[in-house]
């Protein structure tokens, strides 16, 4: 028996809702297995996680959810393309058009594969060992390739993957973005390299016990913005954010001793991610116009935080004196100019996320072309590690001295996240246009950034990006924030801006 | 079409697992909320574990798992009424029979009602402020009358609940054992108040800190055979313990500084429940034969190992050198005989899980009477308070100072777990009986402890009880083990060996 539009849209908002709540379940599972779990607890979680992938996959692909679509699509409730009915409905659409192609069993096995392997990666890149990681990979890349077969969007499979995290954006669009970026930024940065300056870079590296570094990344995190009464800060081989729902997103950071510059920034980065996730709209959650635009959009907030305030003059007027009084042995003496220069060293180095604002690019530029000749089944597993040198050694004229600090170093591939490092060269474009256009609109940004008032920024992120959920794709969004289209010339403006004083160039 | 006995088995087995594994996703987001979850994440929390309850009740109450059920009953596969599938039938049957008169929508609500309920207490008890919890355990009490109406096996609604956590047990054998046990328990207490005889209790009130009771704990938790590589000891509000499956038992306590025995005694108490739970097959998970007993059962392994084995003067023969070098300060120059004394020291106290072995028996006994009044509706919630109190100045001749120490101090009326307390008391028992043959079994036992040597006795727990898992219900299984029925002379007799020479009474 049919069923009218509005019955339709309630059912689709309804089942949206309860495979969020129960995939939001599977998040509680995944946070826990990067931080608390006991290795022995690995099989068993793969089981979980699997076993909840196939329910939501099931869930979402179930026939009435097609009819409920059609229903709706073919109704007046879409008739206002911005409504929220319309954005749900095009969204939901996009997402069971790409699922319903994807077969449950290679759903499941996915998800307990990639659940397994996260500890056989952490052990790999602790020993610095590929060929413990290479066959788990090599499953993996199966199972991404068999995937991107049965989504079939797009003229590469690479395509239908990046299309997965960053909705509407192509191979094709992706290279010309990165060539018109790597046209400027490669001489930019032999230039750098090439003037010979460098700042004290022992400034960062002295005696930061873990303990002061957990105490600044929560000044500095409650400061910015992020709620810790709706969230946490955890400490995980690689840093991530996670949001369970309203009320309740988790950071990770990690520290070292002799490098506080790891955790304070990604603690910026990930309270930027997290506050994007603490802004969305609560009443809409569980369905698209609750949810972020697209891992670019999301990234464009990390960054933000992390490089366009937390390594700008002004940010470090403000957190160098709270930074004194945790650590006054290492930062007495240590001056404005000093610590400024040292949070902007710009050299080749070989951990992206560790990586200067200008090289990191590169770093991602390396994996989206490794990513396509993997997926696409032009590089094998094995040759991973030759080629990943290879690259490097071209983009960055250097060569990683292991694999741990080489091909092994990011949790991607072993979480089958393949298209996924694009997005931060997008959020990197993207962050670049937003904050100029911020500048723009909130006056004396730089003064507010040196008093420590972050709040004005954040208001205009909640207001401008964080409110509206999907009711834009990223593209849209960026359009009607900036009046401009994607550019990577704000992002060239913005490092020619910083780091041409400092190196003379 | 109807299916074959063996077909219909395996389809039983598998929904079990499936449940299992879906409700063990549930375990992992009780224990984040008890542990690590920020406050804010609780609404939330409570939508995502009352979602997976409604699942998992509608997995188990659907109407084919009384069609397999019936065609394996009426089967040669149950002949053998100890094998696997007799047991795993058996048990499903007797589980099915009880959720099929429930509600999906009162399993829903008692699951969201109560994860929220957690917070509530937690913060009542903190301002020892029984009127903030008083509505939230009203509306509990409501849905647990409900649900006892709802099931509505034995004579009163009390025992519907009570055989929820014993299965077999009934309010009527619960008062006789109680009966017993009082009559000869109260005027030993009350004779060992009246010696006036107390040890040094000032000994574990010196200043023991935080850290070094974490690494104390975590040494005598490993000594004792709880696996940490397949489990982890984390701190809550209320210790306990839960496991998600196999590899993965997880334990929570508490520290206060000026209380080195509440760390130590719980870790002990919730190592004794990890290691049953670690001592499972793990082949037989997610079916009845792979589970625990009962909650009695269960009880008995955490109380032999905190009072049987860790306050026995042979553990601290083990126990005092590591603790010693550990806490020099406050341990140099304490003896064997002071350290003894002082972890036995039998005097009415507040808190039950802090209470001596003698008297915690009377703390549930006045939880056991009270229950039943609240769920038989003879005792309104706001009157609690003013009944405990009451009850306990008959039993414990003191009165509570306040609610956090009264009434509150629990964490159980808050997840709903009326019933529960009386298995405390069954597990005492049930201790002392295994514990005694044990020793006959082993030889010299305290001997072994003396040298730190458990794992005679943890091989011989999992032979005679972990490994069974539930293949018998308590009863034969206490019969079988020890030879006789349930019987409280062996907890008496324990007390008396141990308490009389140290009181001379």
């Amino acid at each position: 028996m049919a069923i009218g539009a509005e019955q339709a849209y309630a059912n689709l908002v309804e089942r949206s809702q309860r495979i969020a709540l129960l995939g939001s379940s599977a998040g509680v599972l995944h946070w826990d297995m990067e931080t608390y779990m006991p290795s022995g607890g690995a099989p068993h979680r793969a089981r979980q996680v699997s076993l909840i992938s196939g329910m939501t996959h099931e869930m979402f692909t179930a026939p009435e959810m097609g009819e409920w679509l059609s229903t709706v699509e073919r109704s007046p409730l879409v008739a206002d393309r911005e409504s929220d009915a319309a954005v749900n409905v095009r969204e939901l659409r996009r997402e069971y058009d790409r699922s319903v192609k994807v077969p449950k069993a290679l759903v499941e096995e996915l998800s307990r594969v990639t659940a397994l392997a996260h500890n056989v990666w952490r052990e790999a890149r602790r020993r610095s060992d590929f060929q413990a990681f290479q066959p788990t990979l090599e499953r993996i890349v199966e199972l991404k390739r068999e995937q991107a077969d049965a989504i079939g969007t797009g003229p590469t499979r690479y395509d239908a993957l990046l299309d997965g995290y960053e909705p509407g954006m192509t191979v094709a669009e992706m290279r010309r973005v990165f060539d018109a970026l790597t046209a400027e930024l490669s001489p930019f940065v032999e230039r750098i390299v090439a003037s010979g300056r460098t700042p004290d870079r022992t400034i960062l590296r002295r005696d930061y016990p873990a303990e002061g570094q957990a105490v600044l990344g929560r000044i500095v995190a409650e400061n910015i913005g992020f709620d810790l009464t709706s969230g946490r800060i955890d400490t995980s081989a690689h840093p991530f954010t996670i949001s369970f729902g309203p009320g309740d997103t988790r950071l990770t950071t990690r520290y070292a001793v002799h490098d506080v510059g790891s955790s304070l920034f990604s603690v910026l980065h990930e309270g930027g991610h997290g506050m994007y996730d603490q802004g969305l709209e609560p009443e809409h959650y569980g369905t698209p116009r609750g949810e972020p635009v697209s891992l670019g959009i999301h990234e464009s907030q990390s960054r933000m935080w992390e490089n366009f305030v937390g390594r700008s003059r002004s940010f470090w007027e403000y957190a160098l004196p709270i930074a004194r009084g945790i650590f006054p042995g290492a930062l007495s003496g240590v001056s404005m100019d000093a610590i400024y220069w040292a949070v902007n060293d710009v050299r080749p180095s070989f951990i992206r996320v560790e990586a200067d604002e200008a090289t990191y690019n590169l770093h991602v530029l390396l994996r989206f072309d490794l990513e396509q000749r993997i997926i696409g089944g032009d590089l094998a597993t094995t040759d991973i590690p030759a080629a990943w040198n290879e690259r490097f050694a071209q983009l960055l004229h250097t060569t990683p001295p292991d694999d741990a600090r080489g091909c092994l170093q990011d949790v991607h591939w072993s979480g089958g996240s393949f298209g996924y490092f694009p997005t931060y060269t997008l959020g990197n474009l993207y962050a670049a246009q937003f904050f100029a256009q911020a500048q723009q609109d909130l006056g004396d940004l730089d003064g507010m950034l040196r008093r420590g008032q972050f709040r004005p920024l954040l208001d205009w992120l909640r207001e401008k990006i964080h409110r509206q959920g999907m009711r834009y794709r990223a593209g849209d969004l960026v359009r009607r924030v900036t009046g401009r289209p994607l550019d990577h010339r704000p992002l060239m403006e913005h490092l020619r801006t910083k780091l041409s004083p400092l190196y003379g160039v």
